[in-house]
């Protein structure tokens, strides 16, 4: 079937044709489809039977819009099929964490998959200051799980290497590329800010120091082929509710670096503690709420580093190193420390990578809805300006990190002020 | 055509039927053939034309014998793949310094490349005090070249990816992962070294700081996806003569750490100086030829790492940085900080990976000629034990180098001992 974008009623029959989705919206039902895509890159049906709204799927289809390197077409095919592979990786890896898959269609670039219709995005729960206690453990999961699974911890090389060659993802890295680590720093056309930290904005743009370490964290970015990210690991990345949580979008997927998946989800929760500043008026109510958010943001790194090296203490089989690798005296020690080191080195990263998304949060193409819902641009300069701070530390100050409590402190010393003149 | 080892007289007829090779051996012309190959992987044949000896060409057919991971034939095939395709982009990038390709036949894995009758491996004629005025220089802008034209650096992000797609090599890097950085630091089979340095081998294969150090230098060679390295760039891999530089055998190329390929050359070069304490019993003519090596270590990495930053500077195109990402009062001298940083990054990395492989060398499956040409096992044991404190000290001191005087002068103090005993 060659291409060719959906609509609600081309895309009934369509459904109807795919035996492989029979068993959730069977052929002879009565069918109802709702577009609630944002029509850019990707048009998103929902897809419900009349009789039984439960029986339900998402058909996701790309769009040949996007234009990146004057290329449309391969981003679009490339997309689809990146997200769909991923996904299907993750849910065997980790499963249960990532909607399930029901079918998908590479010629039509679409995807047709669980509809989480008991679920939210994050960061519009962060912001109503919702409380999910199960989050911190299925996303450490998550993480540990994915990461460790396809890096060569655990894999032999020739498993990592071929299933790295799958993953080799170059129109969706360079959006990544250019609009985390680059134009941001930089002028160009793309980038917007709000008017009233234009100081700070152009401050970052010619500070040599930051820059210096921004072009390190790309390298890294480009270069550090460690295991398969899902590359975009925000909060608007993940659906949850009380119970449950799921990982969408990975359409970014590649062999990079573990840490700028564990520096985003870090991040984007610094974001949204920043954001209370202007969303929560009420400062017990709002201490608490960000007591919260730093309570959860330690356990994401504790639970993933526990579980981490848990995974790899069980399941030391990967190329490097094997296990008889440190079987002499005080081998066991060595392979402690080595853990420690590696994992150290995880937390640096994320350190680094998640302080450049934090800035180019604030000044690149795209900002984050916790931070754009501020109406008023003074309160909404208060928490950018705090997040170009803390951005700047996390990046500057990354090879000094030993526990997350030292991304914690910064987080703390450069909200005192605030918290003063606010109290 | 299926795969079938050719013979002295098969490969007449197989030469006689490639109209590729017609303009350097003519159909009609009367050929002879000798097969000069070890007779372990490779047969190596050198056809002549009868009555014209400078009419040549060199075939060279992989053979389906050795066994790595249980994968013999895979491995065949990719050896003869990966290395004509990698000599074909070296000729492009730096043109003249690798043997010239005519033509190859992947079904029957073999290659058929200019003979280089003139030229001898490097390491023979560095054991017998050849000195090679042009060396540094070819050897240099062979590295810078390669290096620089095959990053990020030089590439767009799509570019390098797609190139980096085509080198994934996992049968040959499972190789170079097992035999450099893994099995001589272990108890494996295939291990051997001189029973007068027993002790330090198994005090190596016990010292916990060295083993975390080499776990390191296997990860970054696992996973730092820098550019496109040869892999294997030992002074075996180097024929030469007085006016002329050629590299060969670059089966495992891969998308890997520019410090391996430099760390490589170092090593070498310094194994070579250690073994003269038994080759050159003069102690004149020892410790000018020794001279002679160090300068040509310093030169070789001033000469690679000012080749290479003037080809930044010349061709700062790459997806790493854009040029105007510098574009800001103090952005010149910024850029020029980066370059300073990454480049002594790269000595840095041929520091640990050269020393890593400098003790592979003493304990694991493959020594070097130029010491194993050494007779008397006690005269060897003096120039292994020297080998095995200056690698592991470039191992463990790699993140202190900043310029390659720290390399020399690690060799020149651990050999003060023996220079003084033996004068």
């Amino acid at each position: 079937m060659t291409y060719k974008a959906l609509d609600t009623k081309s895309v009934i029959a369509y459904i109807k044709s795919r035996p492989a989705v029979g068993h959730i919206l069977p052929p002879d039902a009565s069918l109802s489809a709702k577009e609630v895509g944002d029509g850019n890159l990707n048009l998103v049906f929902i897809l419900q039977d009349d009789n039984d709204p439960q029986h339900s799927a998402v058909l996701k289809q790309a769009l040949p819009y996007l234009r990146v390197a004057g290329e449309s077409w391969p981003l679009t095919r490339e997309r689809m099929h990146f997200e769909t592979q991923a996904l299907l990786l993750q849910n065997k890896l980790a499963p249960g964490r990532v909607p399930e898959i029901y079918d998908f269609d590479e010629e039509m670039s679409l995807v047709i998959m669980e509809y989480l219709g008991q679920h939210e995005i994050m960061r519009k729960s962060l912001v109503r200051r919702e409380r999910f206690p199960k989050f911190a453990d299925h996303i450490s999961n998550f993480m540990a799980r994915i990461l460790f699974f396809t890096s060569d911890l655990y894999l032999t090389g020739v498993e990592k290497k071929k299933l790295q060659a799958n993953y080799i993802n170059p129109y969706l890295s360079k959006i990544q590329e250019d609009f985390v680590f680059t134009n941001p720093f930089m002028e160009s056309p793309e980038n917007h800010w709000n008017p009233e930290i234009d100081a700070a904005v152009q401050a970052v743009r010619q500070n040599s120091q930051l820059k210096l370490a921004i072009a390190e964290m790309k390298e890294s970015y480009m270069t550090h082929a460690q295991c398969l990210i899902h590359s975009d690991l925000h909060t608007g990345s993940i659906m949850l509710n009380q119970n449950d949580t799921r990982v969408i979008d990975p359409e970014f997927a590649f062999y990079g670096p573990m840490g700028f998946d564990v520096g985003a989800l870090l991040e984007n929760l610094v974001l949204n503690y920043l954001s209370h500043y202007a969303h929560t008026p009420d400062l017990h109510e709002r201490t608490e709420y960000q007591n919260y958010l730093l309570d959860m943001l330690r356990e994401v790194w504790n639970e993933f580093a526990r579980k981490f090296e848990e995974l790899w203490v069980e399941n030391a089989l990967g190329e490097l190193m094997p296990a008889r690798y440190w079987d002499y005296p005080g081998g066991v020690e060595a392979f402690a420390e080595f853990r420690h080191h590696y994992i150290q080195n995880i937390l640096r990263d994320a350190s680094g990578h998640g302080g450049c998304k934090m800035l180019r949060r604030m000044m690149g193409i795209v900002s984050v809805w916790d931070i754009t819902s501020i109406q008023d641009l003074h309160k909404r300069a208060v928490c950018e300006l705090l997040a170009i701070k803390i951005g700047s530390r996390w990046i500057l100050e990354r090879n000094q990190m030993t526990s997350i409590e030292d991304l914690i402190d910064i987080v703390l010393d450069e909200t005192k002020e605030v918290n003063l003149s606010m109290s």
